[in-house]
């Protein structure tokens, strides 16, 4: 069984994001629950920033959800994701660390769901985020080096965002069931072309999905990815169509819309903040407002660090998608 | 409710541990399932290694079960956990990553258990695993550095272990319940003292967990901590004297236990691998022979970055600790 149900239905019960100011500017702008302007976030460090964010989005949808959960599911893309670890300092709840490179949104969701909807705890948060300055400086060069981007790069979004999960029923979005991803690697080697390594991986989930759950695109009011960009966007339409699914109108990416073109990001938004952003704000609302009532999020991640490169390895992705609903009872 | 009760006690099925050359001649040697001397496993880097010693485990885990698992949950300590990510292409299920710093043994275990418990899926696989000298390139200095070791410091594990958990009632020995740990900071800042830095989590999980379980540390047949070594031992002692718990006798540290005095291992083991290699050998081994029927099993966690301890942070811990029984039905 490689699709997971949810049967109690687990219930998004509060949600709240905090980004950038480039990602302020940005189409998605007004839906963030905050804006913080400073790359710095009053810290010393860009990772300082990094983990206040993480701090700030955990503290904000808690507040909103008006409860005090029991766990955290938190992961981020910087080594040994210090930025959630280091944040758990100051939020003090039970904590599990989640690695999922940009998929981490859409993984830390279905663990909180799972343990949750198992009733082992009544309620849980998931989170993720990502800072575009620390992931420059750790997986590219530090911004003083002033690298030139080639044109298939993306722009790491600086956010975070987080959910909180909820047994009870006050709320009617719930998470009702996810597919796992598995590893797929179909032998890229170019570190500034993440949306070619991610899309195989985003097809392998995809199609999992539709076949394990007998759906189709169109049963969905929209579907998301992560951080695809536009090369991985296209590549991953083009895989779905060799399979017999067309994505259709109603498939975006994250990462092509919290940017406009003339922000010059190349291909689009990336990083973990960039698909927890977009969920916890312009996503979860229209569920608010009434305009989604069934939503497949599909975050992607490519598994690869600095060293897995310089040794000359392959980067491998991985796809973690799940469903969020409006249900009835 | 911060120790969560699994209900349905998930059945640890199989298990598998690999190690190295050192680890095999140390007092734990015999009860390992595979010893690799090499200490590149036939690959070009160590970081090949790493990943085949995930791959071994888990190949192996499987195969002693009998059974095909949905669902991986691993974690390792290099950046972006590579070595369970890129191990996963081989073993080709769904996976979640893990990041625990040491504790992840312990961290996979529960996910791995709240899975089944829930009935989310049939079977799951928990892994983890470290290599000595990946973790010295990465955390301190490459090997041919030669750098000389304060007597404070650990010997990280070579070796990775894996246990598959069943929904099916075949076998007696049981997780039955757990408590997630938080992050705990005192402050201090020596990298060359992990003991020091995990040392108050564990006793800030140890004191939740017996507190909520109602239970005393002479309720266990052993109390297992991952890799706190003679310093970090001694302060949890004194730590949980303090709190009015006495650990007694039937404590052990993994990271004392792996290795022999005459090993110059300074403190001890540490690692991921230490408390994966410890479980899924001697400690289940006890299990099977009838000599174990209560465990508490707690790995403890670093959650430090080069990059954290650059910026000057201190060095936060974590312990997650999990309980394996038999079970009489």
């Amino acid at each position: 069984m490689s699709t997971i149900i949810f049967n109690h239905q687990p219930r998004i019960v509060g949600w709240y994001s905090v980004a950038g100011k480039k990602e302020s500017q940005g189409p998605l702008g007004e839906t963030f629950s905050r804006i913080v302007e400073d790359e710095y976030f009053g810290g010393k460090t860009h990772e300082v920033a990094e983990r206040r964010l993480f701090v700030t989005a955990i503290q904000g949808a808690i507040q909103v959800a008006g409860i005090q959960p029991d766990l955290v599911f938190a992961g981020d893309l910087l080594n040994q994701i210090v930025s959630s670890s280091f944040a758990m300092r100051d939020i003090g709840l039970p904590y599990v660390g989640i690695y999922g490179a940009c998929s981490t949104m859409a993984l830390s969701l279905i663990n909180a769901a799972a343990y949750v909807d198992a009733g082992l705890v009544q309620s849980a948060v998931a989170a993720a985020g990502s800072h575009f300055a620390t992931a420059e400086r750790q997986y590219r060069t530090p911004l003083e080096f002033g690298n030139q981007r080639p044109p298939s790069s993306q722009w790491t979004v600086t956010g975070a965002g987080a959910t909180v999960l909820s047994a009870s029923k006050e709320s009617k979005i719930a998470v009702t069931c996810a597919t796992i991803g598995r590893v797929v690697d179909f032998g890229i080697k170019d570190v500034n072309n993440m949306g070619a390594c991610m899309a195989p991986a985003a097809a392998d989930t995809l199609e999992r999905h539709f076949a394990n759950t007998h759906t189709q695109p169109a049963d969905y009011d929209a579907i998301f990815s992560g951080d695809l960009g536009q090369i991985g966007e296209e590549a991953l339409r083009d895989l779905l169509k060799e399979r017999g699914y067309d994505l259709g109108q109603k498939y975006y990416d994250c990462g092509k819309l919290i940017y406009a073109e003339e922000q010059k990001v190349d291909m689009g938004g990336s990083g973990c903040g960039c698909s927890a952003v977009t969920l916890n704000g312009f996503i979860l609302d229209k569920f608010k407002r009434g305009d989604y009532h069934k939503v497949l999020f599909m975050a992607t991640g490519a598994l690869l660090s600095p060293t897995t490169c310089f040794q000359g390895e392959s980067i491998p992705g991985v796809a973690n998608a799940v469903v969020i609903e409006e249900v009835t009872e």
